[in-house]
């Protein structure tokens, strides 16, 4: 059996490969309710013939979704989350690259510490949060195609993320220690949690390769390990965007007192730009937690409907 | 049917009320496995008995787990999971208290806006994240209690937490504006981060207490009403929770660089455990958010589990 899933399931309950084996008919949205609202239960259907259905759909390539599952609540769900989330991704990158170019005098590399050091904000938000939330969208966002393809999609982003959040990393060592004098390294909150988040990351992305893409070589042999890693590959992908998010909302503050100092209280445009920038990135940790968990909507319903039918 | 329930499932999947009636019978953990590794189904159970078994059974109350569903891997879960969270959200509040009282000067009101600043951290942490941390750990903490119970203890440390904030916030505008000159308020992102946070724990508050407590008058009426509410309640109790946090570290940055200023590069002793403090409260997040998803585990294999038996 085909078992190469990676669709992110939050939380870790193993339920998660289960409900992808589910072939049960869809069910209208208004079956997300209490069992008395349930209609009466048609009592012939056994959980075997459940699953001889399920077996017999197993030839046909599995994908995320059914074009035909989706109610008009569904669909306006859909596109109400992927685009807000899209506009906040790309806005808060465009909003980031407008507050470094316009306030704080562009890039440089090298030859200006200061100018150096805005390389680091563009090129984190670019990898930890743009490619990074667009890489965990895409698993909202193709819901009618391959699974493979949103797989190694997924690696692809998450491949490009690396590079930005090396030459992040890069750009704000260097800019410390060229500075005159040097600025000393790893003692705020923010570069703690900025550690954890890439090392948390590194371990993501390495172990996901690994388990998700080079042991498919013998995909019947490690199904099973690879279906019980989904849950947690999520639950600890989601963990790292939050980090990340974390770790921006406290560089945030710093950039803000270490540049603005006293004028951050006088409602300066940076200052508002600065929060604003802030505010994007909790709602975009909002707004991906919550689209990634009800990515798992219309399968958990079914399988809690089947199981009271 | 007796439909109070207010146990936290985290994803909006509107699950949780279902999985909650799921009385088959409990599976060890080893069937949180892939359907390859599942024992062949016992064909006679159709879905029908399995509802007939559950209408038997619910003459008694309901409780959020048995104790004999348990097994070895649960229970040694159980209690890390308990232990760390709560040994990390009593030492924050006192590493909270110990920093505030040893390098702040402790406390004052009125006659000494520094030091009746120092009441905030320690108030809001007290209220927003170890009352409001435990008040979310019952439902992991209490799994043998009738749910009633659960539900106004739930309500009771949430209580609690009101005059925290309330005395929190009033502390920090006080100290601001009886300061020579006054410090602007609400100009930073910490404070943006913090109103957003009270305003989603005072409508929480406020609808929980309505919805799960007095529309309990009328049960029958309002149970379908209530159990659609509890993953919507549950989704954004947690993110009230990973927000305070989110506020906590933007407020220790802040204050790490307003009082520190240079000398936080030098890893003084403050420096250090207000880092200390920061990376408990990512933690924190991290292990509740945890606890309360990895409490619907047993319920969720059951569910899935049985659909495929």
């Amino acid at each position: 059996m085909e078992n190469n899933s990676v669709s992110p399931l939050p939380d870790a309950t193993g339920q998660a490969p289960m409900a992808e084996f589910d072939k049960t008919p869809p069910t209208p949205p208004e079956n997300n309710l209490p069992m008395e609202d349930l209609p009466p239960p048609p009592t012939t259907v056994t959980i075997q013939e459940e699953k001889e259905k399920e077996a017999q759909s197993e030839a046909t390539h599995r994908h995320y979704e059914e074009d035909n599952e989706w109610g008009c609540g569904s669909w306006f769900e859909y596109t109400l989350v992927v685009v807000l989330a899209s506009v906040l991704l790309l806005g808060s990158l465009g909003l980031t690259l407008f507050w470094v170019i316009q306030y704080r005098g562009g890039f440089a590399w090298r030859e200006d510490p200061k100018r150096q050091f805005n390389l680091h904000p563009v090129l984190m938000v670019a990898g930890f949060i743009t490619f990074s939330g667009f890489s965990i969208l895409l698993y909202r966002i193709c819901r009618c195609c391959r699974r493979i393809y949103v797989k190694l999609l997924h690696t692809v982003f998450h491949a490009l993320a690396i590079p930005c959040v090396a030459l992040g990393f890069l750009a704000v060592l260097d800019s410390h220690n060229l500075s005159q004098p040097p600025i000393p390294n790893f003692y705020s909150l923010h570069s703690w949690i900025g550690l954890v988040t890439m090392g948390l990351f590194a371990i993501q992305f390495v172990v996901g390769f690994f388990s998700f893409l080079i042991l498919l070589c013998c995909e019947g042999a490690t199904a099973g390990f690879r279906a019980a890693l989904v849950p947690i590959h999520a639950s600890f992908g989601l963990t790292t965007f939050v980090l990340a998010i974390a770790a921006a909302v406290s560089g945030l503050t710093e950039k803000a007192l270490f540049t603005l100092g006293d004028a951050y209280s006088e409602w300066r445009e940076e200052g508002i730009i600065i929060n604003a920038l802030g505010i994007s990135f909790i709602a975009l940790a909002i707004l991906v937690s919550f689209a990634v968990r009800s990515n798992t909507l219309k399968s958990d319903v079914k399988v809690a409907v089947a199981d009271h039918m």
